[in-house]
């Protein structure tokens, strides 16, 4: 992994966990903070890493930034898929190196961004949205992420069919996963598999029978709960507030219907 | 993805979410279960994804298997790491095409194996296990996983010292974490991730410490719970019982001394 | 509170956590344990709080029976609710001492008992069983834990109607809580409480829309999760299980519809 | 239980979950909200659970207060412990009719109250604090909640000693828990309750093992997590935010050195 900040590398600076700004180092670039100003010019030629000091005293860390930062970092208008639940998607579709994957919708593209990470350089994302304006956002926060080159946007309708075929994995993170299901069998490989994302119990129930009725095989839902920990030593406790519910996850496998 | 069963190719056969057997495609051999005996050799030349038949007439589907199964399949003489934590790892610790990590103990290589396939190709593993029969069977076990060429494991004792130098993360599942994050440290490169996996708060406590005395920053300490949910129309419901515990996570980033 | 274990009183023999018994103590009365016997004569007239040593050496404490031990000691037929969703109740809908408390089904007993425990001397459980096999083995739980006389089991279905008026609560664990709903309302004091246990999320649901439809406001669904922590010097963590699902608790209170 | 509002009598105005007023039925008195001003004296003579509109046609429901609306309502500028974990200690503890119960801290009463709310009319709950300015809002908590006839409350130092002999329950929610082990074994009877609430691990911990050592059995800590559902019709799921930590409860009892 390349070590050095160079002209226009994104960086993130870290304050504390609740801080951080995702900047890009550059000559002659002041950045802004509640804690007084920053030379984002100091940091070109330097490695990842390093501390710098604002205007005030205070000191930043200039971090790379990782896939996870990039999702908060995003400049969204719907509500993202949280890291805890994309990274059991990743893991249960096993989403890697050379996967070809269809996602919908695309949203402002967290999800996207965390796939296309994932199976670049030899997968491609086959990314739907209905809508161009997300689309559009979606696009520059795959550009800033510079995984752009291994997404392919469509604006469509993913409900009323899916081009693709022979694919790995089918993700869905939209209103209607159930309508989808049909044409996601049709798309997939055999064995491969299916995702869906959804906030409520009964759009899981309806993909769910769905996916039963439609040769889906091992066909599970859970939830993933994630409480921090505030480690001090003598006061050690888990964090007073946690996130209760993001959505329930739903996954199947395609079999075929012929017996050997 | 390869979509036909192989002379050899490993199969999971799947009767419901409880009784799967990871078995072989080969002509001439047959496989018994309480539900009766299976010709395996059918398989071969089908596609991943049919079903095939018992001599009892019970219907098994023929999946290929994924790393999460492999997972669960594997020979294992220690407790393993849940997928839950491991796909935590993965995401926040950017394990991808090209990554290189240290990972100690090897165990039995569940979570090296989960590893290995998402930084293949262009990645490498280095795997420390101070113990040769736990070394032995994780090797075993990489193999049947298809990860073994992307894993060199060293009989070592990695709380002496790391002998690799600029790594992408330094991941942890052992007895004495702590006493390996000054060697992480060294080894790492800036920003560089550090992941340890602990059972007791104890020992999550004392590498948090351990820690923030040592140079990293964004230290953040985490629990994960998965529950399943019972979809079945008009009887929804989570399941009964959960695992309310497998390990604390706790993560941390390196960043440099030097102020620029 | 009797501190002496009279002839003939409750005992609950403590091994450790996963091994009591509730016995009497009793002259002449012989216990076998697989940890060897224990002449239970010799706790007569001793204090609550004694420890026993078996023919095998092994020491067992003498305790008094809390209303929880009759819980889980109880002859039970079917599925019992849990201490936490009881405690919740008994909170929640303000049982206390005076309470006139209609509850229904009985089934064996074990919320039956604990709500006459708390509403007793002055209050009544009013105890609607439609089966008479359970409403007799409920009869002896309640004998047992010497809360009977404050409880009037009716072996009637409360689905049909609800013969008491003015009551402070009313508490369901039945397969269809929703339609007693309007029987609750009708049987209530302005402001009494209505409470709901189901396991499934079809249940609550429906109950729920019948409280809204018939005059019942601050309605909530709630569930709640309890995790054992194992503490010890060095190596405190959670327990590996935990029971992930009892059921939901859904709680209301009925509002008049005229306005003042 | 009385129906009627009285002149004077406590009234919960309820407007939905969020927004709640504890108020008095009283002649000539208005009240005001952001919704419009109420003539309390409208209530005065009229039953719990009417309805009354504001000046703006907003409709509130005037509710009997129960104890879980006077724990929320309190005047209180310490950390109360919640209803979860007050519900759990009192089904742990056997707190009803008749329990001689000692408490510390008081706080600003919360506990306190719930406490005496389920002892009443025989039982009896001694309450210390050492701060006087806690102890007396604590007292003015009381009297609202109508329960202070049933505490004594004592501007003392429970972790110097305990006046009290032969209780039925030790109910501690203080820094310091294991400083009283010695003193509540001392105080309680064979076979009485010990609960503890700490924030922290690291309380809990050296809790327990003070009770270990001094002679406690039964030593168990737990924690419990409440989950809020939001039952909508085709839209149901969890609430989005939950808290994620109150404290742990450790429950111990106490049984005697002597052997029979």
């Amino acid at each position: 992994m390349n070590e050095n900040m160079e002209e226009g590398d994104d960086v993130l600076l870290f304050l504390d966990h609740k801080r951080t700004y995702l900047v890009n180092a550059e000559k002659d670039r002041i950045f802004h903070t509640h804690k007084g100003f920053l030379d984002l010019g100091k940091l070109v030629g330097k490695k990842y890493g390093v501390r710098i000091i604002s205007s005030q005293g205070v000191e930043f860390k200039a971090l790379k930034p990782s896939m996870r930062d990039y999702i908060f970092k995003m400049n969204r208008r719907t509500q993202i898929i949280y890291p805890k639940d994309i990274s059991l998607i990743i893991l249960f579709c096993d989403i890697h190196n050379g996967s070809r994957v269809l996602e919908a919708g695309t949203g402002t593209g967290a999800l996207t961004c965390a796939l296309a990470f994932h199976v670049k350089p030899s997968g491609v994302i086959y990314s739907y949205e209905v809508r161009k304006d997300h689309a559009d956002i979606a696009e520059k926060n795959l550009k800033r992420a510079k995984v752009a080159e291994f997404v392919e946007i469509k604006n469509k309708d993913v409900c009323i069919g899916i081009d693709e075929h022979n694919l790995d994995a089918v993700i869905l993170d939209l209103a209607t996963p159930w309508s989808v299901v049909e044409h996601a069998y049709n798309a997939l490989n055999g064995s491969g598999f299916f995702a869906s994302f959804s906030p409520t119990i009964d759009q899981t129930i309806k993909t769910t029978i769905a996916l039963r009725e439609n040769g889906f095989v091992d066909v599970r839902t859970l939830e993933c709960l994630v409480r921090g920990i505030r480690v001090e030593l003598g006061k050690t406790r888990p964090d007073n507030l946690m996130t209760g519910h993001t959505g329930y996850l739903t996954f199947a496998k395609k079999a075929y219907n012929c017996i050997v």
